[in-house]
């Protein structure tokens, strides 16, 4: 997943988008950049690594312009490589031009395969570079022409910005998989992934850029365009309100945090069980949690304390320590879970392994019965729009019976929402303006790769 | 404040120190160290910063031993330097020893000036140097008699772990003011600030090390000695319990979650107010805003997000941004937060300022009312035991009433709990086991010092 | 300038790389990289600084491979940037490809701007990403046609090294303008800049690179090909023997050692003066100094001592100390210098102010009399094929006549080497074979282009 | 070995003691530190690594202070470790004080083990720690008296910096074994080491401090003092002349560089050899092969190119190359060495293994003969007095004779120079001025403690 920062007319706006970055931290963890303009032409710093440690003071006063774009990383398509880290800048007829991607495209090992026959040259291993060879390569006469004849070949999702000595673009694909913001501070515009960025600069939200809408902004101003006269379905990432998304975003038009404690209503209404405590597995899981305990009357309590200094890199013993992965990240109340039955909260089973270390940590602390309950239904199937979900044959929900990973995990019960619940914020009718594919495998774009792939 | 940690007897001695020290991270973030013993006698490491960058694997490997005392601190007395970094390491007649200090003396000056006159020489800023001076004075045979000696001479606050080529001592003070405990991993013995670091290294919970009790442990078993025959009241630190231990831990023999959710219910009872919601200060409130929202019945909300990747230093714009310290750390909620009269949760409030801030941002989100609710007294005293704790003058309820501290925050109400229900927990008789001079001024040890530094 | 390492088929190949890169640093101290084929494909690593702080033994564990191609850079063409560092990686209808070039290409702006007509994206600013480009755009079937059909579209100085899965092939230009050198040892192929790196690795020197020539290495072995049928005259650049090449290395069928101290000897011969002690500028003009001292009879003198602690970025002092940045590098020898007629040689002066420097250092020492005598040529013109002297304005010796140069350095008298005495090493007949033009203006390739950038 | 420097009175104190660091780094490249005055006390930095590595202009402009005293290190007694890195500093009954020494306590560990019985802590391994507790003991009132009754106490080579609030102090044992000299810039004086520093940063030598001595600064002025009434007499170390200091420098009333060609010329008149070039193994030999050259007739040559880019840390390959650690060092010229009768020079022969490879490195380079002839007599004895010489066991000549050294480095001959000879450039009656105990074995001073130790 990724995250991305645009600031255009801003005496500060590196300064800006370092913050804004800082803010979109918790979509890409792997690499962090930054472009910017200046008279001299477009300013480049990226690493691998997390904001605060890449953007110094001094790097930060090198790159200082009135206009900025950024990114986060992490890697969903193309290898974990400096290579690889975004704001992208490259040279061509259209001048010097840097491009930020939040998304996936379905598409783009045909199109680099055809653009490869046709003589081009990728450096990078990420599917963001396919637009930059087309918007190269078309004959079109005007920028925006060149954008549109370009982005109407790939398929799939992608929140954009571009970034030229002029002007700054966003842009959001068709079915709008990927959240896109923009705000307001004072005579300057930002654009974001999601409008916590906002909050955090002191920006006021305006609105979501639309689904397969470009937005232009130029000396101060902004027009807008729209991609293509006949514009598919919205295909919104459920998954966004599910874990992604940070809770205190506003995105698809609604919080995010009321959106996810919602789920957890819904899954006390669908799957109650006897419990004498609501434990959350935190961050994720805390608002379903406190949804869940609203609805069933059970108490919440934080019997999960989170540890704050994560590491990335660890040691670890030879003589192995029981669930040390999970150790290291939380920790127990021993007299709040012993001798209940534990209402166990997350918002998803990937792999299982996770849920299977927390469990037994649980057991360990003494809790009587632990009954699952997850704010969403059985991730079954591997994203393509830009999430970073294993393959199929590492899900477990894809191989086993919820029976089966009940086994494993080993929990009393395990209980998923329902799809229908999950969109219990929605009238009925709109319920496909959301992408639900991991859950369901119905793929809205790019069915045809996409199933050649699994 | 500080963490320590020790590991008798076991072959990946370093590892688990390290991984103890990882699990005591919150008690103190400005640099860690850990002593190993080898054939070729005492092994040092320590520098500034957080343990997980500290120590690489390399490290960790040239200091591998099957004894290690470890530390980190946050500096109380002393500067901010390497020279202090800790475990301190030195040779004297005793032989090599290194010492790691959780706690504050309160006469170490008047030691240092005695010492000095006498010829000694201090190299470090540290109050833990005078003991070793002490130690190394003593005109006693026997280690332990010339421990009992010299810890009889300081007062004040002391959780030690001592370390020589063939023993490691833990030593607590007669007050027992910081908690220290004991467990054991098979045929080793670990001696920690938390049990939370026990929990960490897969080590079973054995006891507390007793106020006033020197653990010998040698060859892998231990004796226990008395540090004098007559000892002094327990003076348990009870901000240990409002803020500083880790709510997964057990020390002073409760669970702190527990005592600490047991406040929020006190609070509820004493200064109840017709709110919609419950909102903490994450994480330090959360324990409190639990227990506050389960006696009043008002629902409990994480209105307010904690961001995850607070760098340590920020760049900060020119052109200042509205409450900007606060923004990196929190995120407010809107939809949750919009039209409610909230009721904020906090531990405690030491200058104001975060406080302040915080009620800005809520305003600025659409709070229709905000009645503070604070899980302690008013913090009017400054700590000698150990908490960096600021001078009076820095300290708000020191200086304010309560009503000025409302006026200066901003908030429609604002109560703190009251001295009696802090014990809640404790039978009327042992409310004197504890140390409640950051609220009431009644200094337990030294207090004839103490009257001229405050 | 820069410096490139390539090793075909050993087991080590990484390692070797780094060694043989660490035998041309001379040629290059602003980035470093490295590229190997895994089975996986090309793992690449470069960035900014020297390589022995680039490469760790982790690095080069990650890297290790049978066949290896490295790069030391300081930037002729293109910004100093981590996305100008070489090996270049590309992906192309060719398959994955990495280049390392030294030289420069003299019409790489046309070509680049056509490229970019027809739809081309460049991310460098190097003149090297012009080669790959054309590379992938023929449409000769075979790999060394479409080599063969890409360089001879270009001008200009280039020795390559290019790596694929399967294959290694070194290419120089038709002209010879840089070294290029083949060793082996045992069953491996080693290619390099200069013989020291064979030296270094414990290669055997077997030939040069032919100009025009392209070595294809494959499994174990290679095959020889040539640019083009008919080849223009040879032109092996004289900086490399004046001041580039390392002495102990052996290009264009010479030792480099020798032909400086002949350059030396030569000088005495046009230019004897009166003095009582030769002494050099460390390190580069010691052979020319031997060679002179030789010549004249006049004794060789240490009289300025090199410190071999430099830094890179120095903190100055605000009130400055006279000729402070020479100081940092040379120390003169007082009783050496004091009272005597110093007979000064460097190998060249190219903006004049680091000499007035050291005059001004041996004055202060004592000198009674300094004549400086330069082993080459006036340097008037700058270099297009690699060598990063400055623009015209910028030389001295462009500007200013002998006369006026010796006032402004300060020397009592000062004298060049002629252009014919540089030929001493060569029958009259070959003098041709080399490029002189930063001595005599006469550009080799691409004057037509060159002569509308002077 | 080390270096000192000291800078008292000058706005810039920290950038000069920095600049003078760098001019010293000869004498030590292990670690480096600074201790500056400040109005709120002494300031330190310190750190293992090189001197620009360690000081950044951040640092630098945080100690930025009117006084300064500066240390770089090669452990010669102590432990390579960040606590035992100098200048020293300490607090005691005489305030805070920091320390800086060059040289090496013959009696330290008998004193150490004194005041370990006597309650004394030591947190170094280093022998100057004694120095300063003698200090805090003395029963004296004046500073200077207190120095003058510790120093005393101490047998062995001593130059040594002390900074307090008010004062810089330099002593030098009364054997003035170690070079230390005086010298201004304008208002401020400084004391360094060798005159190399004073050079660096633009100050004027003005005198050595003479053995015995004590030089108190004070308020930009000076007062010498005597150490005692009787001094022995002197023992200036000859090895500096030999090896150890820098050949621009000015010590012991001599030019290092004259010195040390002068034993070239001895050694030519003792031990002429039918050769046809005389070539040094640089830098060290360089002087000495001069001198030889002069003398015999025999033309000098730099067949052997130094590297100037060896990082600290190697990786090697597993499948060892042919004297592979020479060879990242130094590079042979071959057409030089080719087929010659070479007289090798080098200042001194140690273990003998890098002898050994220099020598097979110049057979491969084709050489006919190797007459090796080393400018100095075999070191046979180690030095107690700060010269980091092993112990006997390693060095060969205590182990071997002459002819035995002959046939393992594997020359066609090898002379050393005569102790005589050693003195040229001095009048016999003062060869009993310096020490030239790792030629003799007759050490001057602390004869019975060392006695023990060999």
């Amino acid at each position: 997943m990724c995250g991305i920062i645009g600031i255009h007319n801003h005496p500060e706006a590196a300064t800006l988008a370092y913050l804004g970055l800082h803010g979109l931290q918790h979509r890409g963890q792997e690499s962090a950049g930054m472009v910017t303009v200046k008279d001299s032409g477009l300013q480049c710093h990226h690493a691998m690594g997390l904001v605060a440690d890449i953007f110094s003071q001094d790097v930060i006063d090198r790159l200082q312009a009135n206009h900025a774009i950024g990114h986060v990383r992490y890697s969903t398509y193309g290898e974990s490589h400096i290579k690889n880290c975004q704001p992208f800048l490259v040279n061509s007829m259209l001048g010097s031009m840097a491009v930020a991607h939040n998304g996936n495209l379905v598409n783009a090992t045909e199109i680099q395969k055809k653009l490869e026959e046709d003589g081009a040259i990728f450096q990078s291993t990420m599917d963001t570079e396919v637009i930059v060879h087309l918007m190269a390569k078309s004959r079109k006469k005007k920028f925006i022409d060149r954008l549109k004849e370009s982005l109407c070949q790939v398929e799939g999702a992608f929140s954009l910005l571009f970034l030229t000595k002029k002007k700054m673009i966003a842009v959001r694909d068709p079915s709008g998989f990927r959240p896109l913001v923009m705000g307001k501070k004072k005579d300057s515009w930002i654009v974001a992934s999601e409008t916590t960025a906002l909050d955090l600069i002191g920006a006021k939200f305006v609105r979501e850029i639309e689904p397969g809408e470009i937005v232009v902004f130029e000396n101060g101003d902004y027009k807008s365009y729209r991609l293509a006269e006949n514009l598919p379905k919205r295909s919104h990432c459920i998954f966004e309100y599910v874990y992604f998304a940070k809770p205190d975003s506003h995105i698809f038009h609604r919080d995010v945090y009321e959106v996810r404690k919602g789920f957890g209503q819904m899954l006390a209404k669908e799957s109650q069980v006897d419990g004498d405590i609501v434990v959350p597995v935190p961050d994720s899981g805390v608002p379903a949690a406190i949804g869940y305990a609203q609805e069933s009357g059970i108490p919440f309590e934080m019997g999960l304390v989170r540890n704050h200094y994560v590491g990335r890199t660890f040691i670890e013993p030879e003589q192995s320590i029981r669930h040390f992965g999970v150790k290291l990240k939380l920790g127990a109340v021993k007299n709040i879970i012993e001798g209940k039955r534990v209402v166990l909260i997350d918002d998803s089973i990937v792999r299982g392994t996770t849920s299977k270390k927390i469990v037994r940590m649980l057991r360990d602390a003494g809790a009587k019965e632990i009954h699952m309950r997850i704010s969403s239904p059985p991730t079954k199937w591997p994203c393509f729009y830009g999430i970073d979900t294993p393959t199929r044959s590492e899900l477990i929900a894809a191989k086993k019976s919820i029976k089966e990973i009940r086994n494993y995990i080993g929990v009393d019960s395990l209980k998923y929402l329902s799809v229908d619940s999950l969109y219990w914020f929605e009238k009925q009718s709109q319920r496909e303006w959301f992408c639900d594919a991991c859950f369901t495998g119905k793929y809205p774009v790019g069915s045809d790769v996409i199933s050649n792939l699994i």
